[in-house]
């Protein structure tokens, strides 16, 4: 059985992916290793972004500070302050002061803030559950476990800031078994807040789509592919009880600690499609 | 050169530790494995935690769900909300509800709220940074690099809830070679403010000791241990520039990417006193 692991060059699907040779987003560090020698690295950037909704502030994110329009859109979009069907007017990004602000026709002024969620969370919960009932995720999508591997193969081959400096997450928007979108951030929050940004800016349907973080999958993490309308999430990393439950309750296909050929399903298992061995057994 | 790696139980010095019997803190899951075969594992538990100070809504944290009281007076002196000299008068946590007030005799009705910060982040920057400036971390504290040798034997003979269900993160109160202190959390924002909770409630003197995380040093975990006075902070993970810049600011000793052997010092290298080779010709 011939190998074809790690074949070179990432395929050539992307839209967007990692700029690895981005100097801005990587600074250099000088330290001592363990027997007193210096050693000479890079750490990933952390920069405070102070998002607004017609002017008026929202929150300040800590970003790598790559795509800042894609970071903030998503945000409000996950947030439910920005609706799929509002028309965007006006994205004012000032760099020097690091804020930007989105502007839309309709009035904002009233709108309830988010709650003020600490730790990894991030979602006015309450309101936003009452408002996902509403939501149905397409039960004809399908995954095939095939495309575990090949995706995994191929974020592999694709140089991210990761691979240069570490301590980032990932999370990459896929249709089949192609990334199409692949962001990074210091959280993995604003990863996927960055990929709902690019979905809405480029008008790109969920239905079709497959979502991978390497976060994980906690109760906030599953809200947002559900509010995405995206129907299958994968993670290289565990879950919480509280993820899990969501993901049941709404029908979401979530499968995680997908490492090599291991993963484990724990909901929507109707839309897996295990042709894995025969997918190796045909090569 | 005798090996004396995994030398059995844990060293005896801990005040708290992990329950990893606790069966509340994780909830059994069943799932699929890759060949369709049936999976019973378990998972971490998370559930929200409404904080409130002297009756008045703060924030609501994801948590595990043990020491409440530990987390919701550590995020409080964290974020400046309660004082390291404030008495507690009553602590009222409804389990029910999900829910804990801190009651302190000092009027806090108009105490400022902290930015809502998103993400990885939770700190108000600006007022927490003027507030720092009066901060002193004791000069005269010491690493000896033999005693990351020692803690992380330590750790990894310790049960946690990480072996049992994965997916969250520790964070350890050492001092010398022993570890104290040892919490579990969702997020490594949470699991520093539990110990910060402990030292408060236990009248724990900062400038001897050493703070540990599983998680990413970024700003906001580098100001934790600045404004809670320990002078020395260690990371199985990585940095973040500002995490670095303000480390190096504060003359707080950073030590990241801990991994058997190797590490790497990058701010406040005075500290760090090099005996390992010694102590391994010691054996």
């Amino acid at each position: 059985m011939a190998r074809k692991a790690g074949s070179g060059a990432p395929a050539s699907g992307y839209l967007l992916r990692p700029d690895a040779d981005d100097q801005s987003l990587t600074a250099p560090l000088r330290a001592l290793g363990r027997n007193g020698e210096k050693i000479e690295t890079r750490i990933i950037a952390e920069h405070p972004l102070r998002v607004s909704l017609n002017g008026q502030k929202i929150v300040t994110l800590m970003t790598i500070g790559d795509h800042p329009d894609l970071l903030a859109i998503g945000h409000l979009l996950n947030q439910g302050l920005l609706e799929a069907n509002d028309t965007i007017t006006d994205i004012a990004f000032d760099s020097g002061a690091r804020q930007i602000d989105i502007r839309i026709p309709r009035d904002t002024t009233n709108e309830s803030r988010p709650d003020s969620f600490g730790g990894a969370a991030g979602t006015a919960y309450d309101d936003l559950l009452e408002e996902l009932e509403q939501t149905a995720l397409d039960p004809d999508a399908t995954l095939r476990t095939s495309w575990l591997h090949t995706l995994q193969q191929v974020f592999n081959a694709t140089p991210s800031l990761y691979e240069t400096a570490g301590a980032i997450h990932g999370c990459v928007l896929c249709q089949q078994d192609t990334p199409l979108v692949y962001v990074e951030e210091l959280g993995r929050h604003n990863a996927i807040d960055k990929v709902a940004g690019y979905m809405y800016l480029n008008k790109m349907r969920p239905e079709d789509k497959i979502l991978y973080s390497t976060g994980r999958l906690t109760h906030g993490m599953v809200i947002k592919s559900v509010k995405m309308g995206i129907p299958i999430m994968l993670s290289r990393s565990g879950f919480t009880s509280w993820g899990v439950e969501i993901a049941r309750q709404f029908g979401l296909t979530l499968v995680g600690r997908v490492s090599g050929k291991r993963f484990i399903v724990v909901s929507g298992e109707n839309r897996v499609i295990d042709d894995f061995d025969e997918a190796l057994a045909a090569e």
